[in-house]
């Protein structure tokens, strides 16, 4: 839908709209069954009979999506035209708050010889603690570069941001790391003729770090990718005249939730900690976006029994959220996540729309199978909003 | 799929791909079942239940497709952006190979009465015989016009194929068939401004066909249309990484796997020799293609009982396929030919794509109605070769 049609169809009411992501939620069967259609879910199963199911699809038939991308589309926005750079997703990862002029790297700390040449791109995956001790010490060292002021901050293993604050910050320069070994750091370059100055900055402080980690027996440089701005994306306030909150665990949700304009709401580790915050929350927001994280990680671990579990756990906090009385209520994936390959896959979502308003598909179960014969149909993911919206009456007509 | 954001996912291993069209697959029913209905394939059934199914459509609902754009879209092209000229299509039906610098046009013999006034198209659709023999008087006569080599060569009753092969020839002329009796051959116009001197050129030649010809008593000269040259495709190399090959018993599906870079087999007539030709080259190639044409024939023909006869033997040689452990293996229609309609359709092609990273659909049959409920849906066939890719694990994920 495009956004200039869209904004003048929208409209305020009072209903509240509940989206419920069940992160990497599809999957591939193991011994004839999906992780969904393993585990026991007799309120999915319930209101898979009362809602409208489908399949979503993040980005294009095909394409596995990483988790900004599967967000984005999500949220309504179109993942091809609105790219999240590495370096903003991995601090948006380490709950990092970024402004709009700071600029965000990822780095690996790795090894390069006399010569300069990398023998190893990840430092031999040195501990955390150790990557925490190198951010201290080339943060006590670095602090700033011409008026730029410079953050490091441990990620995991040889994981690192690299944040840059400062005035005239331009996005469009090249990687340092050349992504393979036995090559030498590569140089910045500017992309576009604006970012000589910054691309120019990023070479000084790649200096400026060896010199700092010189004779560091760990890691003696940190090579740079994903050299990137947060990109600006219309609010949900804007573009769906929504008052919205997220409710998440991880901090790369709450990032990305971030970018769309949602309130972020302190919630705890739990599942039932998220639904306490929903419960106390609902009055206050229009929309809200809550986040189960564990769907996904079991998937990657290729630990089908400990999805199917995560699934089962959510089926029984879902009389919670109905007792609510939400206008709509969808669930869904953000991409499949199948046990079976151990990572995110292309397959598409299922998905359940639930409104008083909408064509109950009388399924007998919610599953990757069942969806198929839903009314929805197999739909962008980027038209999920949409529906929403229209479901919680919040649409009005297009023409006379 | 945009290019640019494929080559950036596309990757290699050593995965084998055969993508097996059954030319003019779909059909409608006739005494309730369609030919794939009515054909007995226990084979192809049990493929149904373990893999994913759906529909595919080459252009757009509705639009029947000839077999270039078809192909073209299961080949991962756009038809509507990449449209193959009839000249072209025609001289790659008879197993002509072009250079890009060539031009092809088809051709027909023709009446005109003293006037110059066409008074008919076909020249009573003579003899190929005889068609064979005005080729070879004008090939005698007019091998060259300023430098441009002219190759006269010959189709069915009418229709012919005049090559032109040359320096600075420029495709963007009309046609000088006005396609309507009652009327003179038109001139040959430049549609941009290059393409003057070409214009000329095929002024003259017409002229010199008509002085050759003048006095045959069958035909008395050759209407041109459709001047034009091999659009350049990126090939399936650049495109997909992949090193593919083409399986084909008749020449315009070779010619159209020559247009993306397939290597062409050399096989023998029957579908027996082309699976022969699968499996002797099966250790040389990432991807296959693998045509079937009596499919197609059949339908045009309208014999109902002949095209349900090819898929009951195509459905005898699946074992042959799966023996040989494919990592992907689709099979699908270019286009609907039902014996119905006696001609290609617009209905969508029943599609079956076989991996062990699929969602087995657990459908009873392959048919068209039954693809209706695949988890694959109805989708344009332009995504075709992407699912392929993702199945095979050639593709790596978007964004992160």
């Amino acid at each position: 839908m495009e956004n200039n049609i869209l904004r003048d169809l929208v409209q305020k009411n009072s209903s509240r709209i509940v989206l419920l992501v069940i992160d990497g939620l599809g999957g591939l069967p193991i011994n004839g069954k999906t992780e969904l259609e393993a585990a026991k879910t007799p309120n999915l199963d319930r209101l898979a009979s009362k809602g409208s199911c489908g399949l979503s699809e993040a980005v294009a038939p095909g394409i596995t999506p990483g988790s900004g991308p599967a967000h984005l589309a999500l949220f309504g926005y179109d993942p091809i035209k609105y790219q999240i750079g590495r370096g903003v997703l991995e601090a948006l990862g380490i709950g990092e708050e970024l402004e709009p002029s700071d600029l965000a790297a990822r780095g690996n700390f790795a090894n390069i010889d006399e010569e300069g040449i990398i023998t190893d791109r990840r430092a031999g995956r040195i501990s955390t603690a150790r990557n925490k001790e190198l951010c201290v010490l080339l943060q006590k060292k670095i602090s700033a570069l011409e008026e730029v002021k410079l953050s490091f901050k441990a990620v995991k293993e040889h994981r690192c941001v690299v944040l840059l604050k400062g005035k005239d910050l331009v996005e469009g320069i090249s990687d340092t790391d050349p992504q393979k070994e036995g090559e030498k750091t590569k140089e910045a370059i500017p992309l576009i003729k604006e970012a000589k100055k910054t691309a120019s900055l990023v070479n000084k402080l790649t200096k400026r770090i060896n010199e700092v980690l010189k004779g560091e027996a760990s890691a003696n440089t940190v090579l740079l990718r994903g050299i990137s701005k947060i990109p600006h994306l219309p609010s949900f306030q804007e573009k769906y005249l929504l008052r919205s909150a997220c409710i998440a665990t991880y901090p790369m949700y709450r990032g990305l939730a971030k970018l769309v304009g949602m309130e972020i709401l302190p919630t705890g580790e739990t599942i039932k900690d998220e639904i306490e915050t929903l419960k106390e929350n609902f009055q206050n927001y229009d929309f809200f976006y809550l986040h189960i994280k564990k769907g996904d990680s079991y998937g990657e671990d290729g630990n089908f029994e400990k999805k199917v579990f995560v699934i089962e756990e959510v089926d029984t906090f879902i009389p919670e959220i109905e007792q609510l009385h939400p206008d709509v209520l969808v669930i869904t994936g953000d991409h499949s996540t199948p046990s079976l390959l151990k990572g995110h896959s292309w397959h598409p979502n299922p998905f359940l729309l639930l409104s008083k308003n909408c064509l109950p598909d009388n399924l007998s179960n919610f599953s990757e199978r069942s969806c198929c014969q839903g009314s929805l149909g197999k739909f962008p993911a980027t038209q999920a909003m949409v529906l929403m919206l229209a479901n919680s009456l919040r649409l009005k007509k297009f023409g006379a």
